[in-house]
């Protein structure tokens, strides 16, 4: 697999991979050309399936700023194609089989925001600030309400893309948009701490319950639950299930296949 | 348009629109004249395209009581008629251009509450309270519930309307139904602030920000970021969003169009 | 109706019934004997339309550990029929007239926590602890996650699910899926204290509230609207509304004819 990037830098450790947004001088925006090469690693990385867990974050001061802006200034077809392949990026974390995990420092705001959403975890340092800022320059954070009101509910989402303004992390954590929020010089390791746990699981597990909670949270809800009937009653004489019962029933540490 | 009512008060601030529950000798009940008022004149601010945001207040001691009791122990078709009034003002609100505050003081009970959840923003003063009292008298309150469970999520919401309870502003507030609570010496200067901060953005990004966001809140995920990609590739091509991206490229404040 | 069950005891005050999981030297796991057992007392206790609200609660040290693990180490047939009885139990409580108040103490683990969150209502002591653990033993918690994610929210709910730990009472109330937690002592007080306010109410209005809820919950914003303003029309016209709305205004107390 290519590790070269312009606009990342990509390390594995242990079954762990680590994509930094590298493009400090421009705040980490999200240009065409980055989210193409965050589409393939994301790809790359999903059919290869040698990692389990994988950690986004910023280099430079903020985690990102959302879209190079002067993009959206381009001919409308080029406008739709750099929509369209920030599209394909969070459809690619969705349909991966490793848990994605969004590490946040400094700000995230709009698109930015957008990406900590689409992941499936989120921890942030205390002063992180995040934003749907889109209304302020005539425009509005269409894509990136989608999953920020799926996050933090109604009320809250229309304020943040109505008003523009920055919540704080502390109101990110309370309003559901993040899982966790550390002192600064704590984000590193306590990301990799969350990462390190997941990556100690059953890939067989982490893969087949990210398919299935985002199927399910779609459904009516016995439809959902008579999905997930269905789905538990399989994954019970997975492999790593079977091993993973016997081995707490012998009270012993389980040794997963995958 | 047709100023005088004789249930509501209305004014216009700059390009602000404030509409004043005026029944307060009986608690701003929602009779069938007050909401036939209220349909008319949130239709006409919508046909007229003048403000761009809307407060929502009550006169007197509360925000409103809710409908009026002797008006539900009429002839079932009037009863219904009541019913179906309520219904066309919720709908004229959410498919209103403009933003809806709800500025909230005292109370909001049952048709008062849902007026509250069913406006986009609501801000109320400290003391407040909410209640879905129906179930105390034989009823249930199943049409506030519904845009209230949209904001305060299931359990909070059952609770609500199978106990009948008041709660106050600051669980309101923590739960979701409100975005904002302050001293009721500082309601209406902080609704206005708020209002006046939206009524400095452009129309088209509010008008076309708020019709987007409920339509994808209602769609599966992807359905919804592929819609939000649709609409927000328009929208970076409107005259406001090329004005809104050249300013702030430019470092200077923008002239919006609408 | 048979009051005697090999893994449950029921008991009724008043209208209110409650049934305590009693396999409490096997942590009150949900064997197939148990759901069983619980999906016929949640029929007959519908069926017989005596009690208005039931409370299940755990006789030992803990609420619910969940599944008997060595009943999901079966033949994949006798596992499906397990999750299968799992899901009428589930589906029963749903379909009940009667409210369900999960009454938690000490822990509620992957079933046991999805049975806290499908019940209307959930009262913990502060002390509780509540899980998806199903990933640490290479499983995940398909079923459980269902309810959970519809009251806590994507990410908590995610979070849950594939880190499988612990959260706290007071979380799991700041999340939504508790509506109170008290000091251990006064537990059957307090939810005692919730089943009697709801049992003093009309027993129409409870039924009609909780279907009319949870239906339209699964609907598109108006369309559910415009259901809850047909349900509510037919509502004030049952003999316990018009009887309730005249003790209202006649200052008097409601006798409900249900």
């Amino acid at each position: 697999m290519k590790r070269e990037f312009r606009n990342l830098v990509y390390e594995e450790k242990d079954r762990i991979g680590i994509i930094t947004l590298n493009r400090p001088e421009k705040r980490n925006a999200l240009s065409y050309d980055l989210l193409d090469e965050l589409e393939s690693l994301v790809n790359d990385l999903a059919a290869e399936r040698k990692v389990k867990v994988v950690i986004i974050k910023g280099a430079g001061k903020i985690f990102s700023s959302g879209h190079d802006l002067n993009e959206i200034l381009n001919h409308p077809i080029e406008v739709e194609k750099l929509f369209r392949k920030c599209f394909s990026v969070m459809l690619a974390i969705r349909n991966a089989p490793q848990t994605y995990i969004a590490q946040v420092h400094g700000m995230a705001a709009a698109a930015g925001c957008q990406l900590v959403s689409a992941c499936d975890l989120a921890v942030a340092e205390e002063n992180a600030l995040f934003s749907l800022p889109g209304v302020k320059i005539g425009l509005f954070c269409s894509t990136p309400v989608v999953f920020v009101s799926r996050a933090v509910g109604r009320k809250r989402a229309y304020e943040m893309a109505i008003t523009g303004e920055f919540i704080t992390a502390k109101q990110a954590y309370e309003w559901g948009l993040l899982n966790k929020i550390v002192p600064v010089e704590e984000l590193e390791s306590a990301t990799m701490e969350l990462a390190r746990k997941l990556s100690g699981y059953s890939f067989t597990a982490l893969e087949s319950g990210k398919r299935m909670f985002y199927r399910q949270i779609q459904m009516e809800d016995f439809l959902a639950l008579e999905y997930a009937t269905e789905v538990i009653s399989l994954q019970s004489s997975s492999e790593d299930a079977v091993e993973g019962i016997k081995a707490f029933l012998e009270k012993r540490e389980p040794r997963w296949k995958y």
